[in-house]
């Protein structure tokens, strides 16, 4: 019998600290994380011993040939599913099953809970597999760096080719098929090229406004590979750039750069977004840094650790986290500065350089 | 003050019919329907008068530009989001409230039932939206038939650029920035280009496979225009096509074209599904479709009416269907043929034309 993989091996060994038999995850980046394999409809059962995947008819194969070791059962009408995952759950002697219940649809939850009746104890257990993702391993580090490598290769092409009339959406469109031909599988999330006034919005959707001269182009960008993210922010300007401009973006360059000289292990997530913070502050714009300083970074592009104000995250070596202040005027613009870094034994390396 | 959206007005309407006071949403597909944004992070709640928009901070000038006539809410700390959503709902007079359990967390509705106390009564209401959702409007048609035009029009081209030795990404890359310099503003899912045995996965992943000479390419790919989708798949091979590959395409065509032919407003969607589903069994390759007929598209790529063996769902006028059987053999490949279509008073409109 193929052995699961080490991350899944990790996790069964965990499930004594969670004080239960088992844990059933619909989570696509969990499962991904855990088997090798996530997609849309696909729920994973994980006991100390055994693990199984579920998914529908037309993913079994696929998922058959990437989650290696796993038990591939098929799922059929949603009416079977409790009893087939209920009668998986007692084959393996599971009488306590965990759940997130952050991402677990509720019809679900109630779905296996009738069915389980007293067989089977249900328990809401958030963020199980967080002590495991948020350090990533060497394997990880390797896709990580990978990512934030054409990232940066992308950025600097679109910043190379971006000419005034050209729209948000093609610079978009060239980031994205430049990485593609570059070692990226995709782009990790929706790029954004935000021109002009439109640079105000932090999570702007990309549209078809032209650039024009002069003015700012916000790129926040990310790539895939091998299953993990990346993801970077750059503001430049097409041409001259304004007092103003200067002016915001170097309370921005100054505040992004304090924070990344304190990132090293022991030192917590929130005092990081406190020295960003502080920085703009004092340069007249606290109350316009309107988002946390950052987030984790792995196969999803935001999860622990949390970089704002109320996180209780401490860093330690093998977190990635991203460091990312920004400043918006609306009407303007706005200026985001933003690298991924690895938290590394003696302070930290940047990985989107 | 600035009036709401149709659809929104529509949905109060139907509250009604619901036996609720109102109703609280965290589907992104949903919000967008209704209130014209939509993003991670975002809940609304709609009673019969009113209907506010919680967002978190950062999005709340972008969501405040997209949908008028919303009370936007600034999200905060999520101890106090249920507090907040409940004197929200309180001061509209809602006392019961209704939501689709099978879209949300179950964190969160145990969250807003235990704030509540007794103020509010919290209903599980599946596919509450769907009546709504299932028929589109002129409006809608216009961005439907958009993307139905781009795709093939993306589709053509990268057929004309495929050749041995591209790899798989590489096609899916050109794809996608084809579309967006042709009026998309991205893809509408995530390409599917499957090169030889790979073409065997319905939901394969793109991969770094090198297209091969005689061989099949299968592009599952979608545009999306407006904030709607379009769904296409096309087999081709790069070269001379088998003995095998003739058969089971030529198997696969006559069955999509049968269904296609059935569509109209009374025949049941298991009618559809049946038809190309006895079509590929009578060529001898029933066991090896491995999915249903279609879905319905709009904005999401899968959404009601369903095109399956159990599906309830009759077709309408003013639905969207894909229509796409398949045939797939394991360690050789396989053949899908989707179009996306109107069901029109008298039949159909192929959107994928």
């Amino acid at each position: 019998m193929t052995k699961l993989n080490v991350h899944c091996q990790k996790f069964q060994k965990h499930l004594a600290h969670l004080k239960v038999d088992g844990y059933w995850i619909s989570h696509i980046p969990d499962l991904f994380y855990l088997t090798g394999y996530g997609a849309e409809g696909c729920w994973g059962i994980f006991g100390k011993k055994r693990a199984a995947l579920f998914v529908p008819m037309l993913a079994a194969e696929q998922a058959a040939a990437l989650a290696k070791g796993f038990e591939i059962i098929q799922l059929k009408k949603l009416s079977e599913v409790y009893a087939m995952i209920l009668s998986c759950a007692t084959k393996a002697g599971l009488k306590s099953i965990g759940y997130d219940p952050y991402h677990t649809p509720e019809a679900y939850i109630r779905g296996l809970r009738k069915t389980s009746g007293s067989k089977v104890k249900w328990v809401p257990l958030p963020g199980a597999t967080t002590p495991l993702r948020i350090k990533k391993d060497s394997k990880e580090l390797n896709a990580l760096r990978g990512a934030g490598h054409v990232v940066v290769q992308g950025f600097n092409y679109i910043k190379h080719i971006a000419r005034p009339g050209m729209r948000e959406c093609d610079l978009a469109a060239e980031f994205e098929s430049y990485i593609r031909k570059h070692g990226a599988i995709k782009a990790s999330f929706d790029s954004i090229v935000a021109a002009g006034e439109n640079a105000a919005y932090p999570h702007y959707i990309t549209g078809n406004r032209i650039l024009r001269k002069n003015e700012m182009v916000l790129c926040d960008i990310g790539a895939l590979v091998d299953g993990y993210c990346s993801d970077l922010t750059r503001t430049f300007f097409l041409g001259t750039i304004s007092p103003l401009g200067c002016k915001v973006y170097d309370t921005v360059a100054r505040a992004q750069k304090l924070a990344i000289q304190a990132v090293k292990p022991g030192v917590k997530a929130a005092q990081i977004d406190r020295i960003a913070r502080d920085e703009i502050e004092r340069g007249g714009y606290g109350p316009r840094f309107i988002h946390s300083t950052g987030h984790g970074v792995g196969v999803e592009i935001h999860e622990a650790p949390w970089v704002g104000a109320t996180s209780q995250d401490v860093l330690e070596a093998g977190m990635i986290i991203t460091v990312e202040p920004g400043i918006y005027l609306q009407g303007w613009g706005g200026v985001r500065i933003e690298d991924t870094l690895l938290v590394t034994r003696t302070g930290y390396e940047i990985l989107t350089k």
